[in-house]
């Protein structure tokens, strides 16, 4: 190592697109984490941590032959005389991992391998506001099963999962879709083969939410002028090819249209049939908006079935498509007889996922109620969790294709909407505070702290110099305390103790001398044997 | 990035030096976090989550003029195209991303402030057996008070911690010892501004537990000739510099030593002094070894007195020396106060802690139960957590001293201990496994699994292959199923399930056969309808 010389101050921060977090912060996601965990444990899946460091050789993006393979991860070549050393790099996802451990220790593993993880990932990207280069993934695959059923589990568990942390029923939907049968419209069409067409099409689709309908026909065909007067290339199908692609796309909607069209001239308007559809079409669209919730089981599937048809006209003779139907239709049913219905988890072929791996059905759960964005307009909360099935992601190790199929949950945007809802438990209530008075009597003090202990309250004696009580009362205040303890020569020569109800007193604890303060109704004298009790109702009266 | 060419298949192996954990392992560790987050939250400490990534700047171990700078950490150049972008590495402890918190987010933060962090730490040094280079640590620390109440709160937390997790009273102990005393020892031999002479009696002192009060004496001299026939350097004291610094490290056995030598002499004999003396010596030293867990607060109060005041003699009219002394003596008292008598804490010059950066009180935790070596040798299970005060650590970045004062536990360690006591909780049993007989069947085998999920019973269906039932039954055997329920053709027909009880026929599910495995008295068949509360009353059978 060089010579150290005297260097300068380091500056004291993070490196770029990092951050800390803070009290409740770091327990509300523990917490969060914690149920996430409980209801997968719940499933059967075992908990796994693997290392937060991998060669990039099994990370898969890059090759040790590149000089310095900085772009995505953060990697770094492991110390060697020669230069030989191994490079390795911080994980960018839990998925990767997953393959590898699979990988080394399929011997021992049982099979199917059912494993949740949770944890930070780190991406090399540019940081930008809101979007940070290290951030929590919490996910649940299921290894070594190309059945339906696992990926009906995963669906029925990422239900139960939003509904255990907070989310009602009715606040989300799981849609699902499968990557075969987009395969099949696109065979049919005769792109099944242009991999880079296919890609194309995947990417316009995956735009529908900002562009719509009319938007996403402009962009499979000719191109059109954005927002910003930019021209954006075309994909360049015709516009007969376009039409099945947007079909699939909107089947859902689309057998809602049928349905709308032939609403005025049918006559079995008492029909189940009728009044299912008629209800299903009212939830999705209608003026009946409030009587969502109640959309029942019945109505919900009889509108998948539709869907499925729809789709079985789209796919045509593409036994790639078909095959996708029926594994949607296998899914349906068995979340149907699980009791899942439509209410929570949906066919819905708009869903597209960006990733290029997936290779069957694709999930993404979809937070529905909506918030005002940074514009003050009103939107749905939108995705918190996604994932599908992947068959080939253990084969770069072993050869062999092992199927698998996962979801991960973006567990900062599901802290959000909880709090967006209200719906954490408020960890930020601060300790009780014992403040100084006396500083020789610290050993007092720290006895009443031990007593509240104890009776299982929590705790603190002010540990800064005493000498200004008023620098103790912003102290209490920036602990966000409920209550402050106050014991000074007088009264513990009279065995008293003043207890202050903070969060009555906090408009004025900034600005109060101890005097006034002392004046105030939220302050009790109480005899130092009841400093427990006290402090016990004081607090109780806050909870409730 | 250059072009890929068609690249050999992965190894799936984790880097050398970082491991995988599974299930319980990861489990058992989440449970113990959350209890230690518990009492640390309890006492007032708040969450701190900080980046696992720094700038190399701000972990202050290197300098960014260095090339490469890898010795000791990980570390990686962001990417720049004039190559100055700036350093970053994975933090080796959660005391240095706190003092770069600190400096950062001062303005915000209360003072004092009492925070914990748990999460890995990577050290880039030479794996070996049982040595990673990612481990947890969990610290609880106070930045900005000077105050002895703040370590004493710490180490009054580190004990509620310990008994918390597991560790019953008397089955560990917190040291509590003093730089500055060791300080005063060295000025008054005149060695108090030799910063060299100083760190190595530290190093020699810390190897008092391998080489014993003879080995240490040797060391602090002429030097030994250690096991192996080599010859060890000293540090060159001459024998009457070296028996202060033997005494202070043997100070409080010097305290026994001489109410030994006085014992059969002193005719008060039923004071309360000689019997709590009496006592002490005998919990330390003797015969009287199964009153153990007696030892009183008062007996343990006057030994540390007296180990106190020979301390005192020792450092004679040193000021760091005395003002060592005086904070230890602060320190007792105060955790007397609290009810933590030297059956807990106690004052024990013999701790060293090798850290350099601290400069006030320093602490241990030790296990004083035995256990079996590698070697079959009986031995103490030894430290399990540490901390102390350092003053110094913010300076780096504000120019002003800080003083703090904190406690690290080593988690794996921890863990360890718990497993020899048998205190974990048994997380590793397995879901109950609804076996597949029918493979069209799958939602029946489904809905039962929902039933079971429902009632608040772990289950999951058998996703692999259902072909061989054999397989099946090996499955649930690696999963540590307590049960299986089996639904054939013949029983759903008759209305009815097959309920296993898989720890009862653990045995045999290697090699039986289906036939012989449905005659085993492990075996129910209850009506369909009453699979939930039968299943329910064999794991209750099972936890009994």
């Amino acid at each position: 190592m060089a010579k150290v010389k005297k260097a300068p101050r380091p500056k004291a921060e993070t490196p770029k697109g990092f951050r800390d977090y803070f009290g409740a912060e770091v327990t509300e996601r523990t917490h969060m984490l914690q149920k996430i965990a409980g209801v997968y444990h719940h499933y059967g899946f075992e908990a796994l941590e693997s290392s937060a460091v991998e060669t990039v050789e099994a990370l898969g993006k890059f090759l040790p032959d590149v000089d310095r393979p900085n772009e995505g991860v953060f990697a770094w070549q492991e110390f060697d005389e020669n230069d030989k050393g191994a490079w390795m790099a911080l994980r960018y996802d839990l998925t990767a991992p997953l393959a590898r451990v699979y990988a080394q220790h399929r011997n021992e593993l049982p099979t199917p391998y059912r494993r949740f993880a949770m944890g930070p990932v780190w991406r090399n990207e540019k940081p930008g506001p809101g979007r940070f280069r290290q951030f929590y993934q919490c996910d649940a695959d299921t290894v070594g099963t190309a059945s339906m059923a696992a990926d009906a589990e995963i669906c029925a568990m990422l239900s139960d999962t939003l509904e255990t942390v907070g989310i009602p029923r009715g606040d989300y939907l799981v849609r699902v879709n499968n990557r075969k049968v987009m395969n099949g419209v696109l065979e049919v069409m005769g792109l099944g083969d242009d991999q880079a067409a296919r890609d194309n099409v995947l990417r316009t689709i995956d735009k529908f939410d900002k562009v719509g309908e009319a938007g996403v026909r402009e962009l499979l065909t000719k191109g059109r002028l954005d927002a910003s007067g930019a021209f954006i290339d075309g994909v360049g199908l015709s516009e007969d090819q376009a039409e099945p692609v947007l079909s699939f796309v909107l089947a859902k909607n689309r057998v809602l249209d049928r349905f709308a069209s032939e609403m005025d001239t049918r006559t079995d308007t008492t029909s189940d049939d009728y009044r299912s559809m008629a209800h299903a079409w009212s939830v999705e669209r209608g003026p009946l908006k409030s009587s969502k919730g109640t959309h029942t089981l019945a109505s919900g599937t009889l509108l998948t079935n539709r869907t499925l048809g729809f789709l079985q006209e789209l796919v045509g003779q593409s036994s790639q498509g078909r095959e996708g139907v029926n594994e949607l239709r296998e899914l349906s049913d068995l979340l149907v007889a699980q009791g899942y219905g439509p209410d929570r988890i949906v066919i819905d072929p708009s869903v597209v996922r960006g990733l290029g791996y997936y290779t069957g059905p694709v999930y993404e759960a979809e937070l529905t109620f909506e918030i005002f964005d940074e514009k003050g307009r009103k939107r749905q909360f939108g995705s918190v969790a996604g994932g599908g099935r992947y068959d080939d992601l253990v084969k770069r190790f072993t050869g062999q294709a092992v199927p698998a199929t996962g979801v991960s949950i973006g567990v900062d945007r599901l802290l959000a909407a909880l709090r967006e809802k209200g719906r954490l438990t408020n960890t930020s209530v601060g300790p009780v505070v014992v403040t100084v008075m006396d500083r020789d009597r610290m050993a007092d003090y720290q006895a009443m702290v031990s007593e509240l202990r104890n009776a299982g309250i929590r705790a603190e004696v002010y540990l800064g110099n005493p000498k200004n009580f008023g620098n103790q009362l912003k102290y209490a205040d920036k602990r966000n305390s409920p209550v402050a303890v106050i014991e000074g020569g007088d009264e513990k020569d009279r065995g008293v103790v003043q207890i202050k109800d903070l969060i009555l007193g906090a408009q004025i604890a900034e600005s109060a001398t101890l005097e006034e303060w002392k004046e105030r109704p939220s302050q009790f004298e109480v005899p130092r044997d009841q400093l427990v009790a006290k402090v016990r109702e004081i607090l109780e009266g806050q909870a409730d």
